[in-house]
């Protein structure tokens, strides 16, 4: 079992979903990512805070196995985020974006993390994936997200980026940006040409599919939820699982990698079950074995069936 | 081995996608249910066409076990549609309909569909789907698709059809507009109050999802297509390859059901590759075999990975 570096943002975020809504909870691309991996394996956080951060949030990534020595505590306040959802839940708008602290951030890896084998990228400007990817030894498997701002105006960068990672985790609607392409396997050819990865497109509610290099390809349907809370940090959650069972596993083989992608299917329906992370942090290893469990029941053919007439 | 008895449109087709267009080809959900139907069985087609539907076209169709005892040859002009597809080729909008000798059809089964077992009531007037199913003696298993002008305009009708159907196969915009419901299991769990049958949600580029009264739920992804030319058909390509598998199988455990949706789907993704029916038609079984394998292999954990750790 090997631990994950993951940097990220850590965030206040305020949402308004068509039933509910939450005000400066705890959010962020590395903050779902670390709940969700930490499931797995322990998490080193490389994020900044402002003052405001209260002690209690730091209190619970700690006693979560998510170590600390590399978040930054800042003059200044933390990042917020404000956002709305449309009443199907897969259209959000963003409202406010305020970065505070996140403008003065410059990733400065604690000794003891150099050496991180399982990286994750989470979405940050890809001016700090960089900062971040050169301070590493040897990495061995590095994984990256990103979001619609980046892929418009720092899309050099960001091919930087891509050109270091072995998978790269993003959504259909950034799939499309990426090459104006609507057909999902005609964009996933083309972004396949950016760099030697392998891709995972996230489709929402819809599930993932995986593309690689020497053309396999894994499709999965989201697991079906009846009531979804707040989808905030199905991303970042699914990343999480999905990465948190390889560095357990260190493996990163066909079979192991499309039983990631279903792990982290699995977390991120978890995760949309409540605001924030609160759902991540009382899931249990049962809730998420039983629900895996009903998964592949609705998904695969019993093995006696799995044949082609 | 049964045959299937289809009641449903025959039309001619004129349709626009981003990339190519097409004028007056074959058309209509009895059309494209009956040809991917075929692939496994016989079929019955109960339909009217006017003077205007050329010779060639009834020659196709039996030259593929398609019995025309049932198809009515009236005076006037065969059923017309023409549509638009958007970038996505996910969204589509009518641009002119013109019912011709739709609007004098009074289906009138002859003597020997009377005891039709298996029976698919294809997009049609829920009124001429029930003057049919008052003319069965005693159909073993009956599926049922309908469209939104039928939900909006003849919805107490649509209902006494729910009433007696064991399938229903609708899309996820359908099952949306029946209960004004954007969450598909809220959707599902009212639109199974609405008669004793199984759903299938069809979710067009997504895949489908089945639904039983038993709370069993069985969800697949669509089949990965780099080259999409005509979406329409797809919905009643996909319930033809569902039944028809069905009716070659005579049986309907919840295996075979799942299995035969898995048909469906890939008899489905052949028939956007091509305008009208073409690709059905020169379809072989071996495609049809080749497609399924992929298609389990893109889906299906390897059989000793379908564990839960």
């Amino acid at each position: 079992m090997s631990s994950i570096l993951v940097i990220g943002t850590v965030a206040f975020d305020s949402i308004k979903t068509p039933f509910a809504e939450a005000d400066q909870v705890l959010g962020g691309s590395a903050t779902f990512f670390a709940m969700a991996a930490r499931l797995f394996t322990p998490v080193q956080l490389v994020a900044i805070v402002g003052k405001d951060f209260p002690h209690h949030h730091l209190q619970m990534f700690e006693e979560n196995g998510i170590d600390l020595k590399g978040l930054v505590h800042a003059d200044g306040e933390t990042f917020r985020w404000k956002g709305e959802y449309e009443d199907n839940m897969n259209v959000r708008r963003t409202l406010e974006t305020h970065l505070n602290v996140l403008e003065q951030f410059e990733p400065d890896l604690p000794a003891g993390y150099r050496s991180a084998e399982y990286v994750f990228l989470a979405n940050i400007n890809p001016d700090l994936q960089l900062k971040v990817l050169d301070q590493l030894e040897k990495p061995r498997l590095v994984c990256c997200d990103t979001m619609n701002l980046w892929i418009i105006h720092q899309r050099a960068d960001l091919e930087k980026v891509f050109k270091r990672v072995d998978i790269l985790i993003i959504s259909e609607e950034e799939a499309h940006m990426l090459t104006k392409e609507h057909n999902i396997i005609k964009a996933a050819r083309q972004i396949l040409k950016m760099g030697g990865f392998s891709l995972i497109i996230k489709r929402g509610g819809y599930g993932a599919i995986l593309f690689t290099q020497n053309s396999q390809v894994f499709a999965i349907p989201a697991y079906p939820l009846e009531d979804v809370v707040d989808p905030t940090g199905a991303g970042d959650s699914f990343a999480g699982g999905f990465l948190g069972y390889l560095a357990a596993r260190e493996r990163m083989d066909i079979e192991t990698v499309q039983r990631a992608m279903i792990y982290g299917n699995i977390v991120a329906s978890f995760a949309v079950e409540g605001f924030s992370v609160e759902r991540l942090l009382t899931l249990s290893r049962e809730s998420l074995r039983n629900r895996l469990g009903d998964f592949l029941m609705m998904t695969h053919l019993a093995p006696a069936s799995v044949h082609v007439e």
